[in-house]
C-alpha cells in the first residue's frame, strides 16, 4: 500500500506553486510557475533515486530502474499544468500518484523486472497553447515539433519561445522512447463515480472530441447612429452559433457535449458593434458517428447564421481526437487491482481528453479514475478526500507492480 | 469662410497621433498618446494667440478674448479620445473645427463681443473607462468628482491615477464656467445625411441611452466531462440575452437601436463551461417611453433566461442619458448659417450621444453635423472628405459668429 499522507502532502505541497485566486491553482503551461513546479517534481523525483530526462518538448521522464536491462519501461504520470482557474488534482494527482508507487516500492525495498518511469506531459490542459495533449501529440507522432513549437498563446508568444525561456526545453529526442505500457491516474472530472457510490473507475474508453474555432467577421459601427438593418453584427452571430452548439449538443443526446468555453470579442467596447468575434465550439462524444454529425451540422448551421447576418465565417478545427479504446490487458490490470484491494469499481468512459488517449496509439495503455466532489473540475473548487486519493494510487501501485513483474 | 486645407492638415497631423492598424487611430482617453495629442492641440491653440486652462477633469478650455469684458464666452469643441479603433474624425472634427474657426477669424481681423473658447472634453467614448461623456457629465454636476476619478478600466487602473500620470489634471474647478452657449459640430455617425445628399445636418434632438451592465454567474466545470444537466453555462446565458437585446429593439422599431458591443467571458479557456460572463447591452431611442420599455422588458427577459439557466444576474445600469432637445435659438443659429452659406440642410437626431447632450442642461446649446461615408464610425475606415469638413467648419463659424456676436 501506498502512503496516503505523504501523497496528500505532496499534493498540497505542489499546490503552493501558482495559487489560484480562489483556492485552486492557476499554474498554466510554460509560465514561471510552471517552471518552479518542475523543479520541485524533479527534486522530489531525485530523492527517491530517480534519474530525470527532459525531451525537446519539455516532457519530464523520471527513472526507477528495473532489474532486466533489456526490459522496456512500464510508464506512469499525467501533467502539472493547470487551467487558469484550476484545481489542485486534475494532472498533479496521476503525476505525484506515481512518485509517491515509486516512494512506496523504495520503502518496501521492492525492485520490478521493468524499470519505471514517471511523466510530466508538457501543456496537457491547452488553454494557453491549443490543442490540449499537445506534447503527448508531439511524442506520438500526431503532430511535427515544429508546428507544437509555432503554437501562439493569445499575447503572441509561441510555445518554442516560452519553453525555452523556462528553461525546460530538453535534450533528448522527443518521442524516441519506447513503453512497455502506461497507466494515467486522474480525477473522474466528472460525476458518474461520487453519484454511484464507487472508490475506482477503471477507464474502458475515451470521448472524442473537435475543437472548431470561429471566426465571425462583420463590421465595426456605432451602437447608436448605426440603423439596425444596416448592422453587421459578429457579436450576435456568436450568440446565435453558440446558442446552435448547445442545441446540437442537446440533439444528441445521450453521450454527446457541446459547448463554447473561449470567446472574444474585438473591439470590445460598449458603443461598438463588434465587427469580429473568435470563439471555439468544444463537441466531445464517444460515438464517432455522433461526433462528426454534431461536427458537419454544426458548419451547416453556422454557415447558415452568417448567412442571414451577412458576416464572414471561418471554422479551423483546433484540436481533436477519436474516441478511444483503451488496451484490454491494461484494462484488465486496473480492474483486477481494485479487485485485489477490495475497492468498489466500475467501468468508465472519460469525459476529458487525457495524454493517455494519444499514447494508447503506441502502448497498451488504461486509466484509472478516483472521484471528485460534486463531479467539479476545471474550477478552483476542485476537491478530493485523501482517501480517495490513496485508493486510487493503491489501484495504479497493484496494476503497475503486476506489470512490471516484481 | 474657414480655410478648408488648413483644417484638413491639421486633422491629418492630429491622426499621426496613435495610429490604428487599419488607417484610424487608437487614441483612447488617458494613455499616453492622449496626452500627446492634448499638448499639439495646447500648442497649436496657443500659436493661435489664445491662452489654455485646463480644469480637474483634464477638460482643455482655450480662450481668444472678446470685446466686453463682461460678456460670457460663446463655447465650441469635442474631444480628441477615440475608439480602441477609432477613425480620425469622430470628435476630432469638433475640436479642429473650433480651432479653425479661431484661425479664420484671426486671419480676417475680426473681434467677437463675447470671448470665444474652443474645448476639448475628457473621455467622451467611454470605453476605457464608462459612462461615456464622462468629463462633460461631471461639468455639468451631473456625476461627483470624486464618483468619476474613481472609474476603472479594465485593468483595474483609475480615471484619477491615469489622468494625473499622463499630466493633464489641471488646477481649474471643474464646472466653475457659465457659457453663453454652446456648438458642437460633429461628423453624423449614421447614414442619413449621404443617403439624403444633404451637406449639412441640423441637430434638432439626441437619442437617449441605456448601458445595462450585466453580470452573469453560473459554474466554472469541464466542457467534458460535466453532463448537459449538470452545467450552470453562463457563455450559454449571455448568448441569449445578446439576442433577447437584438429582438427587444427590433419589436421597439422605428426609432430604437439595441446590441451587445463589451463582452469578457471567464475563464476565457477552450475546455471550461464559461462560470462568468459581463457584457453591456446598449439601448437607445430618441422616445422616452420606448427607452424605458426596452430597459424593462430586457431587464424581465434576462431575469427569465438567468432562472431558466440556473445562472445568478446582476444588471448595473453603467451610462444613462434622457433623449435631448437642443436650444431653439442655437438650432436657429444653425439652421440659419447653413441658409447663408448656401448650403443643403436637413433637421437631425443624433443617434450618438455627445458633450452637447450634457451641457444643453446648463447653457443654450446645439450640433452641427456633417456626412460620412456609407454612415460608417466607430470604425477605422471611417471617412469624410475635405469639403464636407469644410461645410460643417463654416457653418460651426457662422453661427458662432453671430451669437457672439461680431
Ligand atoms: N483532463 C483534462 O481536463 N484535460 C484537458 C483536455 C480536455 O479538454 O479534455
Ligand atoms: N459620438 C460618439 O461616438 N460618442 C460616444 C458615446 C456614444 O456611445 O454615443
Amino acid at each position: 500500500k501506498i502512503n496516503g499522507d505523504r501523497l496528500w502532502d505532496s499534493l498540497m505541497d505542489m499546490a503552493q506553486i501558482g495559487p489560484g485566486v480562489a483556492g485552486g491553482n492557476n499554474r498554466q503551461t510554460l509560465t514561471d510557475e510552471d517552471g518552479e513546479g518542475r523543479a520541485l517534481f524533479q527534486k522530489w523525483c531525485e530523492d527517491a533515486g530517480c534519474t530525470m530526462r527532459v525531451d525537446t518538448m519539455g516532457n519530464m521522464f523520471a527513472t526507477r530502474p528495473g532489474t532486466d536491462p533489456n526490459a522496456l519501461p512500464v510508464y506512469v504520470g499525467s501533467h502539472l499544468d493547470t487551467q487558469p482557474t484550476g484545481g489542485k488534482y486534475d494532472g498533479i494527482l496521476g503525476v505525484l500518484g506515481g512518485l509517491e508507487l515509486i516512494r512506496s516500492l523504495n520503502d518496501l525495498n521492492v525492485k520490478t523486472k521493468h524499470p519505471i518511469v514517471v511523466t510530466n506531459w508538457t501543456n496537457e490542459e491547452g488553454t494557453r497553447f491549443a490543442p490540449a495533449m499537445l506534447a503527448s501529440g508531439v511524442f506520438i507522432g500526431m503532430h511535427t515539433q515544429d508546428w507544437a513549437y509555432a503554437r501562439e498563446d493569445a499575447e503572441g508568444k509561441t510555445f518554442g519561445d516560452e519553453l525555452a525561456r523556462i528553461g525546460w526545453k530538453g535534450d533528448e529526442e522527443v518521442g524516441a522512447r519506447k513503453m512497455h505500457a502506461f497507466f494515467e491516474l486522474h480525477i473522474e472530472q466528472g460525476p458518474i463515480l461520487e453519484a454511484e457510490g464507487k472508490d475506482i473507475g477503471v477507464v474502458t474508453h475515451g470521448q472524442g472530441l473537435w475543437w472548431l474555432e470561429c471566426t465571425v467577421t462583420g463590421k465595426d459601427a456605432h451602437t447608436g447612429s448605426t440603423p439596425m438593418n444596416m448592422r453587421v453584427n459578429a457579436g450576435l452571430g456568436m450568440a446565435r452559433m453558440t446558442e446552435a452548439a448547445h442545441q446540437i449538443a442537446m440533439a444528441h443526446q445521450p453521450h454527446a457535449v457541446g459547448a463554447v468555453g473561449h470567446c472574444d470579442v474585438f473591439p470590445n467596447s460598449r458603443n461598438v458593434i463588434p465587427g469580429k468575434v473568435v470563439f471555439t465550439v468544444d463537441f466531445r462524444s464517444p460515438d464517432l458517428a455522433k461526433l462528426t454529425s454534431m461536427r458537419t451540422q454544426y458548419e451547416a448551421k453556422a454557415k447558415e447564421i452568417a448567412d442571414e447576418l451577412g458576416l464572414e465565417l471561418s471554422i479551423e478545427p483546433s484540436g481533436h481526437f477519436d474516441p478511444v479504446t483503451f488496451d484490454e490487458g491494461c484494462v484488465a490490470a486496473v480492474r483486477g487491482a481494485a479487485e485485489r484491494l477490495g475497492l468498489s469499481h466500475m467501468d468508465l468512459v472519460s469525459g476529458a481528453g487525457h495524454d493517455a488517449c494519444w499514447i494508447n496509439q503506441v502502448a497498451p495503455t488504461a486509466m484509472v479514475m478516483c472521484p471528485c466532489v460534486d463531479g467539479l473540475s476545471h474550477n478552483e473548487a476542485e476537491e478530493i478526500t485523501k482517501d480517495w486519493a490513496a485508493a486510487g494510487a493503491n489501484v495504479l501501485l497493484h496494476a503497475v507492480a503486476e506489470t512490471a513483474e516484481i
